[in-house]
């Protein structure tokens, strides 16, 4: 098997582990049933991989790493805090559409393994992270005094999150009507 | 047992297989499981309920029904449509605060059963009610005219859909905090 080859195929064991780990959650989903949708036999999974784990891990990285590059491009650090916060929305979209499986998988994540517990405290940080932009925006005046930082950013990253509940890739609505439609609600609570 | 004591058990029945489907799925619940979690026997469920279908459509009723009374409240049907539009966010939120536990499990209901499917479709019936009025309030001049109904609604129900993830009773945030910042994304959207 050639390092290209094997790519390939972990490449394919994931994006059918994420699938399954989705409908079936993780914890109800076993090795045997990976390797029969899959249509592989166990042990070239483990050919690809130490555990069931490791896939998740690896499943959920995707979706974290992508999310987290959003916060080192330069206009997320540099401008007004408002300017910063819509950078991340629209960027979080994009990564949300981009990374679908994964990011979907990632919010159906409850905590009951290491693995599941690392990519919550991710979330988390993320969370923090655009918390402080909207606090910090209200601050400059550019957001409206009454809101309250904490309980605007759950909403806001509620409403971007929900969209994995619908959105289908080539459905009429394109990642820009999307991106336009989030960032309209955002734009609503400028001062 | 008197008929108070069965309504009583029902009640009680319905509480923890509401809290059993939510965690485990409902295909992943079976009545051995719902019997071991309340602490009786598979026979006195069945004193109660036909099958496991019929608890899962009297938990799924119970939600269904309280969003559906929101309409049927006279600020839903007379004023101007964003005013009915504001009043039915506003009860949506409470009636998900109220009885969050059937709410939450309406949620995660992804139609493989009779049940389910029928569940989906007065959820798909409220949403198009919603639609009707964000259409009409943008018509009316009272919502921006760049925005599209369809996914507005989307995004503001997904918003408020959102909530069930992260809200708990007797939380620090109380339901009208919840109602108010709910609401200042609304009328964020207004001319």
């Amino acid at each position: 098997m050639t390092p290209e080859r094997a790519r390939y195929d972990q490449e394919s064991l994931l994006v059918v582990a994420t699938q399954v780990f989705t409908e079936r959650g993780y914890d109800g989903t076993s090795m045997e049933d990976l390797a029969r949708v899959a249509g592989i036999t166990k042990s070239s999974i483990y050919h690809h991989v130490e555990s069931k784990e490791e896939i998740l891990r690896i499943a959920l990285d995707r979706a974290l790493d992508a999310l987290f590059v959003v916060f080192s491009e330069p206009p997320s650090s540099s401008g007004a805090a408002v300017d910063r916060l819509r950078h991340v929305v629209r960027r979080t979209v994009e990564v949300l559409v981009a990374e679908l499986p994964y990011v979907t998988l990632l919010l159906r994540v409850r905590g009951n393994t290491a693995t599941e517990k690392a990519a919550l405290e991710r979330r988390r940080t993320f969370d923090r992270q655009v918390r402080a932009l909207v606090a910090e925006a209200i601050a400059d005046g550019d957001l409206r005094p009454e809101l309250d930082p904490a309980l605007t950013e759950r909403l806001v990253f509620g409403m971007i999150n929900s969209v994995v509940e619908w959105y289908r890739p080539r459905s009429e609505t394109t990642v820009d009507d999307l991106v336009a439609a989030v960032l309209a609600v955002v734009d609503g609570l400028r001062t």
